[in-house]
């Protein structure tokens, strides 16, 4: 068994995550890691620990001993230029910044390549769900079907407290906040970007396909009003906020980030709190349901100490399906199943619908159920993130 | 990225699982494996399909064309031959033969090590859920604190009929046979047998120490009554039959397989019919739940798909934990509160309760809830397997 010996970490950013590898890492007292400097940017701020600080990212990359840097940060332009510098100088990286990725991951795919060090990023995806090192490992043939889940452990659970717990937007948002469950800046989580960072990362591990973040439907939870709930609620389902990459039949692939309607018996119906869910369908095995915690300082810890055993342990992602004979375009030719919430002529006349399967209308808020491209989805998701309507997919039963 | 080429299978067995396997590599067409010969022992059985058939196993070990044996007959002793000769003569294999390699694993690593040739069996436990990968891999340092699963799918298949549509037990035994969800020998389904080989496993890839099947406390659910059914039911309940290994905290290891009393906020409560569930209890990630069908053909068949493609891409299990400074000591000094349905004082007599917590009798069926040691029911699990009660775990809320 090889391994690199004792891993001397960098480790850049002290936020929650860091903190609680931190804290992992101390309670663990493995031999084969320790943090040997960690990199901030507010060198005054009182940390609560004793460990080597810095505010000069040079402490870390022109230090010999420093074998590994894990890359923690909030800022995902800063935390492109730390990875790249160090897989350029040959250093290893363990990363959970999912934004950075969904934009670089090729470039740094290639620089892995190049290099021949390892990038790992388990912990970017899910918190303590080894989604990525699933597909990667263990779904890698082309039985795959579709991914479909929770990522995003902020806003579901401010779903979750405002259907079970009756409680309002703002108030699950800053108890999300309080917790240490939401970025920093909360659009993240609760506009679907932080979910289409994760499948814009899983896809390329499920099909081999890279994506482009804004070629996707994007859409999420902050227009969400009472009557959207009376709806859900009143049809039997609840909302959940839901990332889905999709192989069709022809071969080609959508994806998309949006709230739907769930029914009762469907597996992520019961994802709570701040759980994620992923459920994992292929031709033979139906369907695989993976859940666990995906947010917080501890179980993203605990993740990113998965990858820093992994480096450890010489792995890599081998990115096999990037190289598969076939590997799935990208389309939104694709109808959904919608159900919209609107308030005014104008912005119903924004959805070119195929076909209107119910509607209702009143004087202070009306809906129709009925079928629209993903294309067209596509074409307008700016415009109606900005407007008084609300937007779900509402797959039949 | 390094591969073994074209890998041509020399398979044994065409049961359920061996007749899955081919099917899903007819559908996927891969060009990374094909099988180029299958050991039967009935040759002048109509099978159905084309394949190069034969009675003799020396016409797979003497072709040097195939370079990897799938083991998946139903026979253990067999099986072990199989696998001992196919290492030895260094030629990867791939099984499924849960009973054999609880009997066997220790020597068969010994053989691994020594001949450099992998032998992997993620098929072997939960079917398609892929949990050794992930126990081996992901779950890979001191944080994990224990396993706990639905393993069997077909005696949970029996529990889900008769909780969920009141059929009686034969009719939900035959119907799980019917199906090919139910080994040959229902008995080691119901009684237990078949998720104990399962823990065994789970449990050298999850904590690094090896315990062979007499020393665990095995326990099924063939003498469940309509009684128990009703006990349940009224407690809000459900009966499961779990397997379960966990480290106490003062470092040694307690497991069992035993009927669970499970209340409804459990993950383990919804896994119904021929799935599986497993949940994974870490120190820091807290639970994860992993999910799928856990027996049949298909699903069955794509996990060993998938442990062949690995053999494909030379992966093999790193026994890491074997190695590890410090391998849970197995003890049975651990106290389990239980429930216990009886009808004769002489059975009741078998167990010696440290304290009862509640007790019932009538002229019919009498039970009591108390706590008993774990070494204890292991001294006469022999002996109630034959009696007229039943006992379960009865964990407190």
């Amino acid at each position: 068994m090889n391994s690199r010996g004792v891993l001397n970490i960098g480790l850049f950013g002290f936020g929650t995550v860091g903190r609680g590898l931190y804290d992992v890492l101390e309670e663990t007292r493995l031999k084969e890691a320790r943090i040997k400097r960690i990199c901030v940017r507010d060198i005054t701020k009182e940390r609560g620990v004793k460990a080597d600080f810095t505010d000069n990212p040079d402490k870390i990359f022109n230090d010999p001993e420093i074998n590994l840097v894990v890359e923690l940060i909030d800022n995902a332009e800063a935390s492109y230029h730390i990875v790249r510098r160090a897989l350029e100088m040959g250093i290893p990286v363990v990363t959970g910044n999912k934004k950075m990725l969904a934009y670089h991951l090729e470039e740094l795919i290639a620089i892995q390549r190049e290099k021949q060090v390892p990038l790992l990023y388990d912990a970017s995806a899910c918190g303590s769900i080894p989604v990525i090192r699933n597909l990667e490992e263990y779904y890698d043939n082309d039985l795959l079907v579709s991914v479909k889940g929770i990522l995003n452990g902020s806003s579901n659970f401010i779903l979750s407290k405002i259907f079970n717990e009756n409680m309002s937007y703002p108030a699950a948002l800053k108890l999300a906040q309080d917790l240490g469950f939401a970025e920093s800046d909360p659009s993240l989580d609760i506009d679907g970007f932080d979910s289409l960072f994760k499948l814009i990362i899983i896809t390329m591990h499920a099909f081999g396909r890279y994506v482009s973040p804004e070629k996707i439907f994007v859409y999420g939870i902050s227009q969400m009003s009472d009557d959207d709930i009376r709806f859900a609620t009143e049809k039997k389902r609840r909302i959940k906020l839901v990332a889905h990459v999709e192989k069709l039949p022809d071969g080609r692939m959508i994806m998309s980030v949006m709230p739907h309607l769930i029914s009762r018996d469907k597996y992520i119906y019961s994802v709570e709190d701040e759980f994620n869910g992923v459920v994992i369908k292929g031709k033979f095995y139906y369907k695989q349901f993976m859940f666990g915690r995906g947010a917080g300082g501890y179980p993203t810890g605990s993740a990113v100490l998965s990858d820093i055993m992994a480096c450890h342990y010489n792995y890599k992602y081998e990115y096999k399906k990037l190289n598969a004979e076939v590997v799935p375009e990208y389309t939104d030719d694709f109808v959904f199943r919608i159900y919209l919430r609107y308030s005014s002529q104008e912005d119903l006349a924004l959805f070119n619908f195929l076909k209107i399967r119910e509607s209702y209308t009143s004087e202070s808020s009306s809906y129709v159920v009925g079928d629209v491209r993903l294309s067209d989805l596509c074409a307008i998701k700016d415009e109606i993130r900005k407007r008084n309507l609300f937007v779900a997919a509402y797959p039949e039963d």
